[in-house]
């Protein structure tokens, strides 16, 4: 694959050209862009704060069109927020999914959801 | 390129792995993952909450380490968040890229982030 | 009554003080004391991620403490916020219940928690 | 004093009403008042994201009323939290002003706002 194949690597040469088009490059210091992938996820969480667990997991076709471009807003930000602190976001990734599986071994994990359990 | 060879590909295989083998698919309800989610950028809000702009780019390399794998937290709970909900993410944030340039034009939006700017 | 026997001066008080007495005063933008706020939040959610909503309204004794104390936290960076935006929190939390109950009568409101209602 | 001039007491009493009026107390889980001031939290912190510290404590007159309702709802969700929760909310916040005090003695913290540092 080329790395224009790679979404992730996409995307950040992506945003990264339209904040440079745009000079917005003086207000993406980490601090901001941290507090705006927050505050998206707090636009996720009001989507299903009234929710039971089943309807979380049955929204209406136009709600799940609403909530995917959220998500999206989360995606942007954590893409651009990782690049401008220099993170290398999917080798972090595999790096803590490897710490998960180390955490939780499959037979202590199995069916529990204790307080610090996590993905 | 291959499916594998895409990280949002890959994680999406290697968490949808992870909770079934730990029988963590009861708990990952998108309004619980929605919860996780946020609860993850509260930890990456609490690295940058003191410090400057200017110390928020500029970490010791202790705690850019740390701040990675806070990031890494975050996209592991977006992506299976994404999962059950059956969004496709990469898809999604194209979109809401498409969205942003055409609500930010160039000249408009150079040098200004107003209330309701985003990336 | 005294104002000292108001909570919330009483807290936005000994709030002053204790910033004063630690030089903290320059931390304590509303920027920082807003992320600090946020931060603070995300503990709360992540006690209750996992728990249904039953189990939530049923905290073991223990778990119910911790939660109050992060329930505290928020309450603390709360009216420091609101101090140093010189904001009357009671005065705009009556204003807010006003607004609240035009905007969600009550005939019309019976049962809905629709997207957007709120308290 | 009466109770009802203590601001925090009337309010849990208002929203109780509130809530009873509406039929509203099924949805009126900790689990999701949590999460819907977690959400508010996030707005207030849309509001803040892009500007600087200086901006951050010299908002405009009509952006401030705004942010004075934002703080307001954060109250709200964390005062009917706390009265679902059975938590005396005035209580906990003394106990964890205590709990600070002892944590950063006066001496040591000075001035710094180290990573772990709250108010």
């Amino acid at each position: 694959m080329t790395p224009a194949d790679d979404p992730l690597i996409a995307l950040r040469e992506a945003l990264r050209a339209f904040a440079a088009e745009r000079d917005w490059q003086p207000f993406h210091t980490p601090k901001n862009l941290a507090m705006a992938m927050a505050g998206e996820c707090g636009e996720v969480l009001e989507h299903f704060q009234w929710l039971t667990a089943e309807q979380s997991a049955a929204l209406p076709a136009e709600v799940r069109a609403e909530v995917a471009l959220e998500l999206a807003d989360v995606l942007l930000y954590l893409v651009r927020l990782a690049d401008v602190l220099e993170v290398d976001l999917a080798a972090a990734a595999r790096r803590k999914l490897a710490l998960n599986a180390e955490r939780y071994p499959v037979e202590a994990a199995r069916g529990r959801a204790a307080k610090y359990d996590r993905l």
